[in-house]
Order: C-alpha cells, then structure tokens, then sequence
C-alpha cells in the first residue's frame, strides 16, 4: 500500500528541473550572506568562467606592452647612446634590454615569452604574436657577427651575447634553446640551427650532471640539483629529439624527469622540493613555487613532443598527475599559488601561478589529466587576470631567486613587474585557457555556485 | 649519608599541594601578560568549563526563535497569502517555510533540528524541545492528502512535499526518515510509518548506487561519491534496522560506513575528503567541515543502536577514533573548525563545530573514544556559544554547498544565519555537552590554566 | 663547423664572475622592489650575518640585567624584610627569587641559565658569564642548612630549598642537577657533590616510569609521557655518566632519548609531539614549540657526553638529524619558530627559538648535522636577537606550559619577560653562534640575497 500514495515519476527529467532550481537558488543565495560575519562569503576576485574575448583582451594588453617596450637596438651601456657604426667592435656594445633589462633578448625568462607568444600565435591565428620572438630572434643573429668581433678583439665581455658565445651555464641554454628549435620548425634560418646544435653540445656533452647523469650544478653546494635546471634542459632536449629524430635527446630528456623526480618529487605532497645537497641525507623540503612550475611545463612540453609508448612516458604522466593533485590541494583562496606552496602565510606569486594554470589547462586539453581540474585552472586564471595591470605589466612575480637554505628567504623574496619571469607564463595560461574554454569535447557548467567541468560525451548520454 | 640530609616525605600529598598551588600560580601568571607581545596570551573567547545552566540558557534562545518563528500555516506560494480552504487544490500552494526558509519542515537540515530537539527533551527532561518536532511533523502530514491530491491534478509541483511524494534523491529522505523513526518509536502514527518505508524503498531499491554497493550521485560527474550522503542514508539505515529489526538495514549501514570511508577517509590526516569523482585516480582531497561533520554524526548514531559485537563495529570505531584525533589536531585557536579544515587562513564555520562538538562528547559519553578529548568538545563548545546572536540566531553557518573542484569555492562560502544546517548541530553539541558535564564518571579539573577531563575511578584510586 | 663560432673559453672563472655579478645584479635588485605588492618583499626583521661583536653585545645586556637583578638575599616571605639573623629558624624564611619570581636560583630554568653563563663564559673567555651560576649556587648552599633546619621545626615548607630538601619531582631535580655536575666538574665543592647524589638517587630510583622504564608522570593523566622529562632527567643522567663513569647512567639517558622518541617523535614531520596519554591509543599530536627545544637541547646535551661508538649512539644521531630537517621546515617567516611549530598562524616563541638554535648551530659545530643549516640558526639567531628589550629583558616567551589536551590553550598562552625559561636559551643561543661564526672549517657566503655555509675545503678544492 505505502507505494501506492507516493508517485512514481521520471526521476530524470525532475534531477534536471533540480539542477535548474538548484542553480537559481544558489544565485539568490549569494544575496543572503549574513553581514555578521565577515570571515566569509565575499570573493576577491571573481568567481567566474572567463570568455575568450576577455582572455585575447588580456593577452593584448601584454602584448603591447613588449611589443612597444622592447627597444631592438645596439648601445654603448656606459653611455647609453646608441651605436650605428658596426664596422669597428665596441668593447661596451650590448643590446639595449629595455627598463631594467626587462627586455632582454636572450635570457630564460625571454625564452618562456616566446614560447607564450608563440602558442599564443597558433591558438588565436593572430600573426602579431608570432612575429614577436622572429622579430627579435632575427635582430639578436643579425648582430651576433658584430659581438664575435668583440669577442675576439677584447675577449669575454659582459654582454647580451656572452650566454651564446661563452656558454658556460644552463640559464643560457635549454630555454632559448627549447624557443629557438620552435621557431627552427618554422623558418629554417641557418644561424637558429647553428646556435641549436652549439646549446645541443653544451647541454649534452659539457654540463656538469652527477655520476647517475642527473643535471646538477656545483652551487650553492658542491653537488646541487635544482628543480630550475629541469626546464634549463627538458624542453630543449625534448624539441631536439624532435627536430632530429635522435632517441639520445628523448632518452636524457625522460632521464632527467625521472632522475629530478626522484630526488624532488614528494609524493605524500604531490609537490618539488626546490633542490637537494646531495651530501645532506637530511636535506629539508623548500616547496618553491616557481621550482613546481618549472617542472610541470618541462614534463608537458616533452609530452608534446615525446612518441606515444616511449620508455618512460607512463611513468612520467602518474608523476604529472599526482603534481597536478598537490597542486590544487594548495591553491591558496584568491586561486593564486603562494611562493611557498606549503605555506598559507606566504604571498600569491604570479609566475608559479601562471605555469601552473598552463600546464593543468594543457594537460587537459591532451587528455592527460582529469578535466575535473578544469575548475583549478580557471580560478588561477581569474587571480592571473588581476595580476595584469591597465598598462600590460605583469605584477606580483618573485625576482630571481636562487635556491637557499630556510623558508625566511623564500618568504620575503620581492615581486617586481621588472621580472621577466612572469609574462611567459601568463601568456602560456591565457592561451591555453583559450583552448580549454574552446574545447569541444568539455562542457563547463555553472551550478550551485561553482563550475564544474564535465565531459560531453557523459552529458550526452 | 647524602640520603640523610633530605626528608623523605608523603609525596602523594605533595603532589597534591603542588598542582594547588600550580593552579594558584597559574591564575596569577594571567595578570603578568606582557603587553610587549600581542600576538599572544589574550583567547579571543571565554576559556572556561560551562555550565549546564548557561548552555541550557543558550539553548532556549534557539528554541525561543525556532518555536516563534515556525509559522505551521499553508500559503498561496505566489501571493503569500494564507490558504485555508482545502476542498480544492491550489496549484501554487506550499508551507510557509518561514523568513528565507529557514523553517523548512521537510528538508534535511530540519532531520537534524528534530533530532536535536528530542535529544535535548530527552537530556533536560524538558518537553518544550520535545513537542517542537511532533508538532511540525503531525500538522506537515495532516496536509499530506491535500497535497497528493494537487501532485494527481497538477503533477509534480515544486513545494514542500515533492521531496516526499516524488521522492527522487536521498537529501529528501534520510535525514527526515532517521528523525521519523525516532519518532514512531515514541508515537506509533501510522502516516509516519506509511512515510519511513516510502523512504526505505527509495535508499534501499532505488538510489544511484556504485556497482560495488557505494551510494553515490550522478552529479557533479557521472559516478561522484559525496560525504554528505553518510547523513542521508546511514543514520535512516541504522534505524530502520533498529525498528524492524531486519539486518539488512545494519549490514548496508555498516556496508557504507566502511565503504565511504575506504573512498573518503585519508588515514594521514584523520580527516574525510569532501568526495571522489570515481573516474579520477588523483581526485584531489578538500577537507570540507561539514562532510566530515556529516560523517561523524552518522557513525555515531549507527553506533548507538547497532547491537555489540555486530561484524564490523570494531572496525567503525577504528575509523572513529583515528577521526576524532585528526580533528582534535585541526581545531582552530578559538575552538571553532575551519570550513577548510586543514587551512589555517579558511573561517571558523558554526555547523562542522556543533556536529563535531556532539559527536566527540557523545563518543566520550559513550565510551567509545578516549575522555581525555573532553577539553575539545568544551572549547569548542565554548566557541559555539560565542554563535549563538541574543534573539537565538544562529551564526556562522555555510549555507548550502555542492561538491566542488578546488579550493576557492570553499575559502569563500558564505555563511548566514539563515542557514538551517548550523541549528540542529548546536543543538545536539548543546544536549551532549550537559550529558558530558553530568557524566558520573568524569572529573573535570582545572589546573595549570586549562582543562583536563579525567576518570573519576582513577582520581579515586 | 659550429663550434667553430663560439669560443671555448675556462669556464670556471666565468663561473665565479658570474658569481660575483650574480650578488651585485641581486643586491640592485633590491631596491627594485614593486610597490604594487605589498605582501612580498618586506623583511620584517635583519636578513644578514650576524658579527661576533654584535652577538656579545645582546649578550652582556642580558647579563647586566640578570647579575644586577639577582638579589641573593634572605627574606621573610611575607613582610619581604630581609633576614640576617640565621641562629633560629624562621617558618616563612625564602630566597628573595627577584621581580616576579624570574631569579629563581634554584628551579628548571635557571639551570639552563646557568648552563647558558657557563657555555658563554667558555666561548668568550669571559669570567663574568661563568662566575653567575658559580656565585648563585654557593650562595644556594651556604644557607642549606638553615633552610634544613627550618625543614626540621615546622615540616615541609613551599621556599626555594623545598625541590632539594623535599624532592618530589623532576622539574626540581634534573636541570639543576645537571648544571651542578658542569659546576663541579670545575670546582670540588663537596655540597654540590651531595646534592648530586641526591638527586642521581632521585631520578635512577624514586621517579615515577612506566614499566618499559620510560620517565613519566602522573598527572595529567594516569600515566603521561611529558617532552618536558626529556630536559628534566637526560642532561642530568648524561652528566652522571661523565663523571662516575658509571654506565648505567648513559644507558639510562640514552634509554630515554630512545623511548621518549618512539613515543613522541613523528617521523613524518621530524616534530616531537608535547606528550601522551599511554590509555589513550589514540592521543593526538600537539606540537609544542619548547617540548621539541627540550628535546634537541637533550639530545646534544647527551651526544656532547656519549662516548664515540656508545650503543644506541647512532640511532639518536639519526634522530636528531631528522628533527632538525622537520624544524627547518616549519621555521616561520621571520626566523622564529611558532609556539605551536605546525601552525603558521600561531605566534613566533622565543625559549623553544633558543634552544632550536642552541642545538642546531651546536650540531654544526660539532659535525653531527649538515653545515647547509647554518643560515635556519643565523635567521632563527637575528629573529632571537630582536626578541632582546634594550634593558636586557628576553621578550616573547611562553609562560609556565602544561601538558594540554586541546590547541586552543597553545594558541594562547601568555608571554612574558617574566618567563625565565628564555633567559638560558638565549644565552646558549648566542654562545653557539659565536662558535658558529669562528667555525674555521665553515665559510659564510652571501649570494643572490641570501646566505650559504660552505665547507672551507669544499672551495679550496
């Protein structure tokens, strides 16, 4: 009998009708927080899936900023005057590299840019952005004769070429290295390719590594690894395995993932600890921000490239996805990434934050990660937006920063809008969060408040 | 002879001198804070043993404001007009459910008022708290028929009685089902016990389950565990099998306990994950307060009516214990929990606290977790109170909350007093805390400047 | 041919240059700091090396304020008038323990002070520090027998000779105990020798433990493991074995380092919990910024001891070494360490500060942990040294700290300049860095903002 008073519905259609009612309740809900209390219940920033046209207007903002700041000229550096005469070398001729060398040409930071503009170029079909890294890549070669000369002349000077022409240090290497091959697929300038195998040299036969092969360096200790040095090398290796077909440049690239996993990667955590002395058994865990970030880019960018079924391959994405787990456990309230990840008193930083919406969102998109990550992705990409000032200055990136002892440095490190390394990234974000937005294959739902993420394929079911 | 010099006393009454005396100095090292120092030495919040008088002093502010502001009356949902006539159905009518639906008086956060207001009847031995559910619940089902004949004419309508006359989710069933039981058990109405096997119908035969016996939803993701469905489904189950003694209601109740808690709970932390989407292997944790409140209330009011020695109780109180030790360590320095419980910087939040606050003190009460937790449930407790505004408003409460993808969603969840789910939580945390301060076997001493709950046998010895 | 183009240049000297301009680049950077960010950037406290000079200085203001304010006098207790009369007893007869009771001379933190006078005396040169503890103590025993009579008339009275007379507790035995051997060591005074075999009675034979021999106490529970106890009886046992010789005092120290750590030391986060309540299988973890102070400063006292190769030896080495990588990591953003050392919105402490710097510069020094920790002493010393008032106070200490069952009571424990548990561990603190500072095997570095400790041989190489 008691099944007989009680209707017996499409229960299908109503858990539709409730999904509706649920989300409008929710929207009317957010007009009735109690002002009593004002620990919660009030955004910073906004909660909301991002257009596509309000990312591209970010972006231009960025771009417009480099494109009109970065100078492309020669200049005396002590005098500042611009020098025109290339006939005789000039012993302090350097490129100009912009307000407080934020420009500058060839650095790893500038690297990472390329990289933004150039996948930023393909996502929007917009040429502006692509012709970024050719125009200065071609300006940089068309002097490099120039600074040869010097070079010879006057031996190692302290200048924009030195990193090329006195390689001595993986900063100067895998990143511009890694750019340049890209724009090598493209456009095959001889001076790119010769530059490409002069870093392929340096990085393969003249780096410091320890004994297991791992890329090291012989500071601040004498047998360091820093997590920085992945991207100093992975995504370079990865490009020229790429760009020649060579299985050695694959096999060191998935080398060093696994080997800096090995000594970095917590997995109680998900994160990287920053570096290890290798003589210390007891080395303590620093999870740096931009260290984390490094290494989901340079795990990504060898995926991209890396032949499915590679020796390695399954390895290094159960290591992407349990990065991509600790990540979102730590995402601070604002959607921003804290300097120290671990650490709820440490400041949101940019650079992190941006690396980190890119890899996710990428990682997505080629299905290697969950698509319920989506969300974590958009709130960094909404806190990344507010980081973009009127002007198309990235704010709140950590300067330089070498890797220390204590957690008070990393604290306490200063953001700069003068640091280069965060406008990579967030030009890596933008365009990616582009592709996710645009991504066919996901729905992004709004409800009860939040996003989720879903598949179409479940949707249509 | 060095023996010689120094007496050899009654250690026993020194000891007993010395903690005197240490409470003595304690109390004056108060007044000798130094004020050089600000961030310490001044608790935000009374720090003290409560009475029983002011915690039932606190409790008749919520029933004063709950009993007032009930309106039991029907209305023209569009008009808001009183519906008295019931000779014909009326497409719009619905209950009042009071200023923003507070009052609500079939939904699942009411299951909980009810079952806070019989405990602390039963605890007091005050029938005011007692009559307040009987009486929503007679004059909720004296309206049943007219209703049912409104759903006939007019089909599915959404109003107060969907839940129960189109019953197609378990927030409309174990909650209020659990509460009906309790009741049934005091007043055989034949309508309520027409309604409990309506609901045991639907959470046994037909909701969502996962292929190995799991409850779970369809939503946000096609197969996605919620902590919240303990509540809904548990509590129901384990009374059911109290009330028909049929042990496949014990068996499921214990079957989802341990499963929700193979998914869910993370052994490190002694904390439960807010819910899994089954398609993800690296679904993030998010320690949600309320879920795990959910999870507490459930495991102890299974407890409470499955008989000893029932397959799977020890393991239950395993998960209990390892619970109560993880949230003892996460307990935030007012006494409250944060509504992200493992984030310092997230907001205390009032209804994971009052689940909390009752399922420690019942589980000391009940002997089944250690009574050294005492002092948590009495700061707690103590940080409750602080909630409660002078007309018995209930403040600091998340409203209601889906299972989201990342961290911000919760950071910043509203609260409002307005929120029915803080209600029925502080009044169970009420109810026990008098039973916890009543209870024979505990002393409670203050020494040292804090609290220690100790064995009255052991005092004794 | 691609080689051709770049120069081979030695790379090792480009290396140091860059090194160099490395530190210039990063210290130009400094004054480049976005003002748009105002969360990053900001030291709130000296980030520098500190001199040996500028540590002496902190040093004498301490002194200054201790030796001008230790009374060392005879008073009635209730009319505080001064007693020089000594041929009969008088029942309310006490040391005048100065301001607030903070020059004790006989009680648990002043025998760190005296340890600290002692240390700094030996690393100084300086018979000012060393002739403190010297001057306090004879003092202490030229009135025992006064006191004894006193003991002998009236019975047991609550004044400063009552621990030694009527011992009753660790608190009263161990640290003392330990600082008297160090006294004796120096000069044979025959007073100190009973008092030590009085309390070396004490600890091996009267001292409540558990069966497993473990010191513990009754209160507040049946049977509790206090951190605590680790100071109160290791340095005292370590100390004993020195000078009798006797095994079985270093096997009872080691012993207790052991046992306190299997069951206090968390291996997961190199912390030690504050204590445990054996009944409770579930006890949750409370980590109490000085119980991990008593413990390291336990732990070297014993390792400064122990003979080379000593069972059980290496075992605390390992110990020790883990726990000075969990402190590292929760060090707080200004070089303190948190009153409750895993939760950052918890106030920076200064006595458990003292003593981690205490043992972690000692264990440099000693060689026992990596020589990469010296920057977490330096920050945790220049945080120390801004906790010193210009009068010589030690501010920021937690006040007199029993063993707790919730966080709330850590949260908000008072501080004071009255809490004498700071003094000593400053003044260790200070003496070890010195130490640390003329360590000729370590070179001090500073580099891109912040500071490395290298082995001299490793940059000889």
């Amino acid at each position: 009998m008691k099944n007989k008073i009680y209707h017996k519905g499409n229960t299908r259609l109503i858990v539709l009708i409730i999904i509706v009612f649920g989300s409008l309740a929710c929207a009317q809900q957010k007009t009735l927080i109690d002002k009593n209390d004002s620990q919660a219940g009030q955004y910073t920033l906004p909660y909301e899936a991002p257009s596509v046209d309000s990312i591209k207007a970010v972006m231009k903002r960025i771009w417009d900023y480099f494109y009109s700041g970065t100078p492309l000229r020669i200049i005396n550096k002590t005098t500042r005057e611009e020098i025109t005469d290339f006939s005789k070398p000039n012993k302090d001729a350097d490129l100009d590299n912009g307000e407080r060398g934020l420009f500058s040409i060839w650095s790893y930071p500038q690297g990472v840019t390329y990289d933004g503009m150039l996948k930023l170029g393909e996502v929007t079909g917009d040429s502006k952005y692509t012709q970024y890294p050719f125009k200065s890549m071609k300006y940089y070669f068309d002097h490099l004769s120039y600074f040869q000369k010097i070079d010879s002349v006057y031996g190692a000077m302290n200048n924009s070429y030195k990193g090329l022409i006195r390689t001595s240090n993986l900063d100067d290497c895998g990143s511009m290295g890694a750019a340049l091959i890209r724009m090598y697929k493209v456009d095959k300038d001889p001076r790119f390719r010769a530059a490409i195998d002069h870093i392929a040299d340096y990085v393969s036969n003249k780096q410091f590594r320890l004994a297991d092969g791992t890329i090291a360096r012989q500071r601040p200790q004498a047998q360091s690894i820093w997590a920085d040095d992945a991207y100093m090398s992975i995504p370079f290796l990865a490009e020229m395995g790429s760009l020649t077909g060579d299985a050695k440049y694959f096999d060191d690239a998935v080398k060093q993932v696994l080997q800096m996993s090995k000594y970095l990667f917590r997995w109680d955590k998900g994160l990287y600890d920053h570096g290890v002395n290798i003589h210390n058994a007891n080395d303590p865990n620093i999870y740096w921000g931009r260290a984390n970030g490094w290494l989901i880019i340079s795990i990504v960018d060898l995926l991209d490239v890396l032949p499915e079924n590679y020796k390695g391959r399954d390895e290094i994405l159960k290591i992407l996805r349990a990065h991509v787990k600790g990540l979102t456990e730590v995402q601070n309230s604002e959607g921003l990434w804290n300097n120290l990840l671990d650490k709820t008193d440490s400041y949101g930083e940019t650079s992190c934050t941006g690396l980190f919406v890119y890899g996710i969102a990428h990682a997505i998109n080629q299905g290697w990660v969950d698509y319920t990550f989506g969300p974590v992705a958009q709130a960094g990409w909404n806190a990344l937006a507010a980081k973009i000032l009127p002007n198309g200055q990235v704010n709140g990136t950590c300067i330089a920063t070498t890797f220390a002892s204590e957690n008070i440095y990393y604290y306490h490190r200063p953001v700069s809008v003068y640091a280069s390394h965060g406008y990579g990234p967030v030009l890596l974000a933008g365009a990616e969060m582009i592709k996710l937005i645009q991504n066919e294959k996901i729905v992004i739902r709004a409800a009860n408040g939040t996003f989720h993420y879903r598949l179409r394929s479940d949707i249509e079911k």
